[in-house]
This record gives structure tokens, C-alpha cells and sequence, in this order.
């Protein structure tokens, strides 16, 4: 069987900044805190004036193209994974290609373009379609551009206004690929929920708490259905785990949830007994609430153990070092995951060739996904062009009466004008609208 | 290779009728032949107060699973396709699982649960990706429902008005399909047009001249691109060619062109030389203005031979014959066309065995499709399951006034309270908003 899997990447950060700790909490007369510790955040993205999920996927596109020597009848697929998206019928990937045809010669006139709509699942559905379109060898020896794009705007003073954020991941999907091969088997979980909607407007009404527990739920069927297709898992087998990352206090939590589930009746949880005891089993108990808190004391006890914290900080703190800066990226975020996992695990010699990365991707509404990813030798090469790192350093970082006035820019339902702060040079940006109410765009040199 | 295709189908119209000779032009003050002929569509279906694309979808895909005898754990994939999306972010797939939970002991938990965007054409898109899905091996022995659910909606007097419709079809994809097998070759014309868009509204901005004109431009590319792949196409070898419907008259249209471009240079224009000449060539012509006049001259006298009436008549016009009664379904409309086709195949003793449909979809923005669907013997039996007939006759008859009335229903930006007209029975029925805004549905014994 040909491998089949991501040959590239590339990630494109929105150019503003919003600091929390500084910024964002002294105007909310906040602790800072309750970001940088409680939700671990401390800084989020957001596009200038002249950029939008078009362009923040264009750019990427664009530079992956670019540097990977790939010319447009290279290309068979173009999907957009998108919970941002500002028309119900026109996809974003039409736009992405028509940016493009500006800088090539070529036209991807014969290429599948598309778009996903699943909270932020839609990313790593978009791969898999593309992993299947190739395996089912319908692609013509050509590779897809699947493309993560999301402004992940919420309302002034909604309590998810700290975890906002904007980027673009798009990753190369093709047969024998440099970084990474996707494993045939999935898991998934799945339920018709409510916990995060956006019914006919922009913002979401969430259901914060029902939000967590609803990404546990899905997480734990999901893992369960992956084991039950890919043979039992053990956590310490993976040497990275990358998670949905809303933000990374909620990775902490699920990591927990997921190692203590996957522990199990295993010899960890049997070596871990002698110093917290076995896990507590609902028979045990008298009433539902005992076992949860017992549940519960169990959970904290394991993730002090010397064991569990080698463990998350070589396998799940890496893989939140981008989105600490960036915010929430809704589709991209399990994507910028994998990249800072990988970036961490280069920058610090780790050796990863021929191991498997568990890849554990969530979207509101609910579902989970995950699946296992070979890492191919030499991707360190790969992974060092990412420059991501000079991409969140160079932001320019907004006063909160900047912030405000940018929120309102791209709110939908405002018309604001703004100057930009930061100058377009060798990207594609938004150039207004065109005779139908559409967004049209250039490329500036 | 084992077989992937489509194993069954079901078709749900929205229960109200709105009759354009009868009802509508009288209230527009128009002539009854401008939608009858013109268009060639003589009513439109509409939902229901009790009925919206969820309803649609769940009633369909319930019919199919209790009419195939499926239970949900049968089930890894459910996939819909719509552009009349109400929320931005949580699919409707989700809620067709929600509504099936209802009727079913077992769930979806383990399926995989997706949305695709992009006009009329993501049903097909979605029909694509469940049979690579299958062909990648990754279905663990289990089908696909693929749904394709919109309510059609125009602004009121708007052009478009008269070819409003609502309707879902559901299809179960499977190996060893019982009806159609897909063809592993496809041809696709894509690119970025401003022909059709919702730009953060519920209705359609349209350039009627222009959509027309990327139709065509579209498809011809499409079938270059998948006479590239197939070899040379020949539009008598297939007893059908199921074409994107958004109108009748646009696919009489699209089928006199799509015939001329593919007959070019072939002995059927050799045939037909003797009566009409040759196709003209640009060369032959001062400018593009006496070319295209050429060409049109061509066509028309094309349509008028009696070997393209002929073929017409056999091959295109028995696939508009649902659509004629209930109008645009955008993302159904091509998978309706097939069902019609077929239907008119089997009432008339037409022996499809073995031979292979051509199906060309189209959605705005702007793409189009073309592959083969080879007819699996034993097809008539399937289709002889189809009640659409009684479904179409049976629609509640509206009053103008009462489409007024159920148009405002069915805007989301209007607050219309009504009655229902029919009496919903052993279907899923709209039920009210929850706590955050979402819809609610309840099964109606």
C-alpha cells in the first residue's frame, strides 16, 4: 500500500496582536492569570484590515506552493475547512484558487475545489477526504491543498472573547510524503449536541461547560473506536499527542481524562497504584455523585505523579506552544498542534523517525477523530521552514482601543473603516467589494 | 475492483404546492407560457410550517434505512450537502443522526458526520467522497447516507422567483451496489465566478445572463476533462445524461450545446453535414461577434434534426420530468434528474442493464462534474420503490396568498407564525427553539 499522507505545511498567523495579560485584562479589569494560567493563553491573533480567511488561506497556499516547486496542474484538490465563512453558497476554496491564478501561469480549472462545515472538526475531515480521494486513485498522480481558515471571532465581552484568534494552516496531502503518513484506521466519536452553535449569526452562543464535557464524552468514544480498529493503545507509545486546542487549559484537562481512560486495566495503572491507589469503579459507590468526585480525586492525584508529568510535558505541553500565542484557530487549531509538537521535537534533537503521532481532533456540535501519523524520516528538513516563529514576533500588538476598533472591522454586522497597521508587501489582501457584494482581492507585490 | 455505487435512493419533497401557470402568474400578471415553456416548470414544492432541510433529510434517510432494513451501527457516514444551511457552524448531519436516534434502538455515535458547501454541486461532491471513503478501504464493511437537502428560496420578485423549490434526496452508497455503479474516472470544470452568491444573506444574489453562460462554460470543460481520462465521449452511447436542473430550460440548453461539443469532428457531424453544414470555425469568421452568430445559427439548426430531437427526447428530456413539477432543489436537482430518468426508463421497458448514465453536475461559483454510473441489472426493482408520483400528487395546493404567507415562514429574517396545512404523520416534524437558539425535532406517530 502507498503511503499516503501530509508532504507539507504551512501556517499563517493573523498580523495583529492582542496581549491578554497586558492588554486585555487590565481593560476587563481582570487578573492576567486567568489567561496565561487558567486558560494558558497569552496572546491571540487577529487579521489586519486588508486580510480575512481568504487571504490568511491564500498566503499559505501560496508559500507552500511556492517553496515545495508546485505549479497549479500539480494540484487535483483545493478544499477549505472553514466555521468563518461569509457566504451560504460560494466556497472559500474558489476565492483561494482565483488568488492564486494571479501569481501562476497555470489555472486549476480541472481541480475539485471545496468546503467543510463541522465547528472545528472540519480540518482534519477535509484530510481524510483528500487521504480517501487519493487512496481510492482518483487523483491522478496529483497532490490536494486542504486548507484550515478561520477568523475565530466571538461578541464584546462574551466569556470566550480571551481564547479568540485567526490563521491559516494548509498542508500538501500526497502519496509518498516527507512528513507524515496518515494511518487507514479512524476513531470516532460522535452525538447530535448543543453546545456551540452559530444559528444564522457570526459570534457563537456557547454552552461553556457543556462544551468541556462534551469534548471529553466524544474524545473518550472516539479513542475507544480507534482502539477497537488499530489493537489496544498505550499513551506512553506516542511521542506526541496532539489535541483540539481551544485553548490550552482544555488540552490539560482532556490529556488527563484520556491517559487515566487509556490506563485502564493496564500495567501502568497497576504500577501507578502502589502510590494513588487502583482507578475508582462506579460499583464501589453508593451514589453517582461519590464516584465522580472519587473519579475526580483520582484524576488530580495521577496527574501530580512523577509518571503522568514526564509524560505531558514530553507528549502534550509541547503541542500548545503556538496556540499559547495565537489563540484559538477553530479548524487549524489541532493543526498548529501537530506543528509545535514537531517544531519542539526538532528544536530539542528528538528522534522521531518511523513513530507515531496519536492525532486527536474535536468539533462542537460534537465530534471527535482520531488516527495515528507515522512520522517519515528526514522531516525535520520539513519542519524546519516553518517560520511561524518570526511570523508571531513580528505581529504588531494592538492597544485595546485598537483591538475594539479591529473587532468591529470584521464583524459582519458592523461597517467600520480602518486604517491598517501593518504594511501588505508579497501577499494577497482583501481589495473590497465587487459589483454582487462579493470580496474581491489583489496581490501586492 | 470491487463495485462502489449507489445501493438505494429516497426522495422527500417539501408537502406544498405552488402552481405557476395557475397561481403564480396570474399574481405576477404574467403570461403562464413564460414559466411553463420558457422555464418549462409548471409548480414548485415548498415545506411545510412543520418542515425545513433538516425534516426533509431525516424523513428521507429514514425511509431508505427502514425500507433496506438497516440499523444505525450499519451506518459509518453520514454526509450532507446544502447551501440553505441555518447555522454557521454545527452541521446538519448532525441533526439527521439527532432525528434517526429517535426512531432507531441503536446510534451513530461511530460515524463519521460531515457538511459540504458549494452551491447545487457539494451533493455530488459528498456522493465522491463517500465512495473514495469506501475505495480506501476505511468503511470497516459499512455504508454511506449521502443527503442532499435545500429549501430554495428567492426573495420575493425576484427573477429567480418562479424556480424556487424544497425537497432532499437521500442515497445509500455502498460496495456492490443494487442500482449504480460510479466510475472511478471524473471530469471536472472549476473555476472562481461571480455568477451566483449568498454573501451573508439567506437569498441568492444572481446575474442570470452571466450563470448561464458559466454553466456551459463549466460543463464543456468538465467533459474535455473527462474525455481526457474515459476516452472520446459519445453522446449517443448512454441511454441518459441526468444533468444539473435548476430549470428545464436550462438543461435543453446545456444538453444542445453539450452535443455539439462533443459531436465536433466526430462522423456524427460528418452525418449531419448533409443537412445543416459543418460546425463553424473561428478562422472562417472577421470577428468573434459573426463566429458566435455562426454558432448559434448552428445549434439551432442542430436542435431541429431530427436525429438530436431523437436523442433529446430519449436521452435528456425523461430526466426533467420530477423537476418540471417541483422545481430548483440546488443540491438535489441532479440526483432527482437521475431518479426521473431511470423512473421513465423503467415505465417504458427500457432495458438499461449493464449501460452507463452520464452525469453532469454544476453549482455556482462555479463548478461542474461529469462522470459515468454504470446501471446495475436488477435496477428496476429499486427504482419501483420510489413513491415520488404520490408524494408530488398529493402536496396541500397553495393559494398565492398562502405562499405569500409560507415564504415568510421559511425567511430567517421574518418572525411569521402560521398554521400548517397538512397533517404530519410517521415523520420527523420541526418542533420549536431550545435554550440557545437551536432548532428542535420530534417524530410524529
Amino acid at each position: 500500500m502507498t503511503a499516503v499522507g501530509i508532504d507539507a505545511m504551512e501556517i499563517w498567523t493573523g498580523k495583529l496582536k492582542l496581549d491578554l495579560a497586558e492588554t486585555f485584562a487590565p481593560a476587563q479589569g481582570d487578573d492576567p492569570g486567568k489567561y496565561t494560567k487558567g486558560l494558558g493563553l497569552h496572546a491571540s491573533s487577529f487579521p489586519d484590515v486588508h486580510e480575512d480567511i481568504v487571504t490568511m488561506a491564500a498566503n499559505a497556499a501560496h508559500r507552500l506552493m511556492d517553496r515545495k516547486g508546485l505549479e497549479p496542474e500539480d494540484i487535483g484538490r483545493i478544499d477549505v475547512a472553514t466555521e468563518s465563512s461569509f457566504d451560504n453558497s460560494k466556497p472559500v476554496s474558489t476565492y483561494v484558487a482565483g488568488c492564486l491564478e494571479k501569481v501562476y501561469d497555470g489555472d486549476f480549472h480541472h481541480a475539485n475545489k471545496g468546503e467543510r462545515k463541522f465547528a472545528c472538526i472540519s480540518g482534519t475531515q477535509s484530510l481524510d477526504d483528500a487521504y480517501n480521494w487519493i487512496r481510492a486513485d482518483r487523483h491522478r498522480g496529483r497532490a490536494a491543498i486542504v486548507i484550515a481558515t478561520d477568523t475565530a471571532l466571538y461578541a464584546r465581552d462574551d466569556p470566550g472573547e480571551a481564547t479568540q484568534g485567526a490563521g491559516a494552516v494548509a498542508m500538501l496531502v500526497a502519496e509518498d510524503p516527507d512528513l507524515l503518513e496518515l494511518s487507514p484506521e479512524q476513531g470516532f466519536g460522535s452525538a447530535d449536541e448543543t453546545d456551540f452553535l452559530k444559528p444564522n449569526q457570526q459570534f457563537p452562543s456557547v454552552d461553556g461547560k457543556r462544551s468541556v464535557n462534551v469534548y471529553l464524552a466524544r474524545m473518550r468514544e472516539a479513542l475507544d473506536d480507534f482502539a477497537s480498529v488499530s489493537g489496544d493503545i498505550h499513551p506512553e507509545d506516542y511521542p506526541l499527542i496532539p489535541f483540539h486546542t481551544p485553548f490550552p487549559g482544555m488540552v490539560r484537562k482532556a490529556a488527563a481524562l484520556g491517559y487515566r481512560h487509556i490506563i485502564r486495566d493496564t500495567e501502568i495503572e497497576d504500577e501507578l497504584a502502589e502510590e494513588i491507589g487502583y482507578q475508582p469503579v462506579p460499583e464501589a459507590f453508593d451514589s453517582d455523585d461519590e464516584f465522580y468526585e472519587a473519579i475526580r480525586e483520582y484524576t488530580d492525584s495521577l496527574t501530580e505523579t512523577e509518571r503522568y508529568q514526564a509524560w505531558y510535558g514530553e507528549t502534550i505541553d509541547p503541542t500548545l506552544e503556538i496556540s499559547r500565542h495565537v489563540g484559538n484557530w477553530y479548524t487549524g487549531s489541532v493543526h498548529i498542534a501537530r506543528a509545535a509538537g514537531l517544531k519542539h521535537a526538532r528544536e530539542n534533537g528528538r528522534d522521531l523517525d518511523g513513530t507515531e503521532l496519536l492525532v486527536a481532533s474535536y468539533g462542537s456540535g460534537a465530534q471527535a477523530e482520531v488516527h495515528a501519523e507515522k512520522v517519515v524520516e528526514g522531516w525535520e528538513d520539513e519542519i524546519a521552514q516553518l517560520n511561524i516563529d518570526e511570523q508571531i514576533r513580528t505581529r504588531y500588538e494592538m492597544s485595546f482601543e485598537e483591538y475594539e476598533q479591529i473587532h468591529d472591522v470584521h464583524n459582519h454586522d458592523t461597517e467600520a473603516d480602518a486604517e491598517a497597521f501593518t504594511d501588505p508587501s508579497e501577499e494577497f489582501v482583501f481589495d473590497g467589494w465587487g459589483r454582487m457584494g462579493e470580496r474581491t482581492y489583489k496581490y501586492v507585490e
